[in-house]
């Protein structure tokens, strides 16, 4: 049943005479004939073209690679039917355990990685954890990260300060019930970064302003045209917290096209540090991730359940490093 | 052979009842009996957090996924025993073809390529040709972009351009002869830009100076190292023209230690649009590679040639876009 793949003997012992000249299938096959296992873990992430998780990817790897694994990856695009048709494939290519940042946002949701653990298939989350599914999940301290960087606006003086991106309802937002509600639909991610920011609000007596805070589909141009009404309204935000390099890239749009200048006119604040950031004039204030960290630890985790180690599952939360540069300045008058 | 993956058969048939739960394997299986392939193609590129080939991945997995396929990504690091360990991997897994941006920069280097198609598994080349080696490649016009670059530069009036970055060569380069056989060591793409470069100059009749082109390991500080050293020259560069995103962060970050202002004190063009390079003040002119496109041709060529068309194989080139902004002027003086 595992030969499927290709009709013809011949080719397939061409092909395994082909691999082992490559130096790689005697070494799997030793490996596996004394382990047990075929030393390779399967990854599905939202998109391994997000720098984010391609830093992520590769402290996977390099970890993995430092135990003597392969890493296989594919990217789910933030579509639930995806990533269940992945780890299909993960599974059917004999991956010894999964790593995943689901997009799942409910215990319904994230059946199919209860069934993979079912079948004692280890899995990982990563980036984002799942409240209801008795896996180990790796992330940083979104909520705390988010806080943390509107504090600071606020103790230069801000109260206007908009949230780029918000929760992705395709309805509109207008009470406090309805955006934690939104909230809770929402990627894990996304929900912790608005809570840290309605905390810090809410630690300075700020009372939150839908019209602040971006609802709907997650693009830069999304985020521009969001910004770009925000910055119309008559009491515009004189801050900005973005929360991912698409936001902040669209809301530098906006910005530019109102013909506002930074930090002078708006200070600016985003999520995932990049190189770009630094080079900008002013070089941007960012929140920076541990990516590599991140990955590696949620490697390591996975390597340990498949090697038969069975803790109980927790969350671990890594920090983020908050780097001041030159996008955040009080507010004018 | 094909089963060493796990010892025990109970919890196999189990891993295989939950992958057919998933949806999968029950397709998998059906589309493979019928067609004699396991419809999974292998990827090969350098490194998967390059926003370039991340955008090249998501044309191939866009392409494979509509033919039915799935794909697996992995990264070589540019490192050929990688590259090699990879190969192996994705011939254990099975994959009906293999996409590769190829490390290799000599036909002996290449003989891990000629030894998959020889045993049957088609091979297309992506982002790099490699001569010498019977394979469809999918590249982009490299040569004719940089040399139009540069003939951009030379059109308002630069003279003195600087190459970020050139070859890998470790040994420094004074003559042409050896900055050619350094050329011809280097990355296929790297060797290209390079005479696109030397093509501008060669038509304008201005001499190339080995102190306006970086030579050496390519990262984003030594790109900032190598071009703070040209705008120490007695007879500084007027413009640059960056090869890539990391080298174009470098050359900002020493232009902007050196107190210079773009595009008034130094012109820039780099390579590889990103929506950074849009919102930078002033916005950046940049290379746009058709990455998606790129992807999509590659995964168009090994798909036909898996369905058993076998034409002689070819070099597709397909165009860059030259995207005007805000950095080039003519040079002061």
């Amino acid at each position: 049943m595992g030969n499927y793949g290709y009709v013809s003997p011949e080719l397939r012992e061409r092909v395994l005479a082909a691999a082992e000249k490559l130096g790689y299938r005697a070494n799997a096959l030793a490996r596996s004939v004394s382990t047990g296992v075929s030393h390779t873990l399967g990854v599905v992430v939202a998109d391994i073209g997000n720098p984010f998780f391609a830093g992520v990817v590769r402290g996977i790897s390099d970890t993995s690679r430092a135990s003597g694994f392969d890493t296989i990856v594919l990217s789910s695009h933030e579509d639930l039917a995806e990533e269940k048709a992945s780890m299909g494939v993960l599974l059917d290519k004999r991956v010894d355990g999964i790593i995943l940042a689901s997009a799942a946002v409910s215990p319904k949701e994230a059946k199919h990685i209860q069934e993979a653990m079912d079948v004692g298939i280890p899995v990982v989350l990563v980036d984002r954890a799942l409240e209801h599914v008795a896996a180990d999940a790796v992330v940083i301290d979104n909520r705390d990260a988010s806080r943390r960087a509107v504090e600071t606006l606020i103790a230069v003086g801000h109260r206007r300060i908009g949230f780029v991106w918000g929760p992705s309802s395709t309805r509109p937002v207008a009470t406090r019930r309805e955006l934690l509600a939104a909230a809770a639909k929402s990627l894990w991610t996304d929900s912790e970064r608005l809570r840290g920011y309605l905390d810090a609000l809410d630690d300075a007596g700020i009372a939150f302003d839908p019209n602040l805070i971006m609802v709907g589909v997650k693009t830069e141009a999304t985020a521009a045209d969001a910004a770009a009404q925000m910055l119309r309204l008559p009491d515009p935000p004189t801050a900005l917290l973005c929360t991912e390099n698409d936001a902040m890239t669209g809301a530098l749009r906006a910005v530019r096209a109102a013909g506002l200048k930074y930090p002078g006119d708006i200070s600016l604040i985003g999520f995932d540090d990049s190189s770009w950031a630094a080079v900008m004039d002013p070089p941007l204030t960012m929140i920076e991730q541990p990516m590599l960290r991140l990955g590696a630890l949620t490697a390591e985790r996975l390597l340990a359940r498949i090697k038969g180690e069975d803790p109980e599952p927790e969350v671990h939360t890594l920090e983020s490093r908050f780097i001041e540069r030159g996008s955040v300045a009080p507010p004018r008058h």
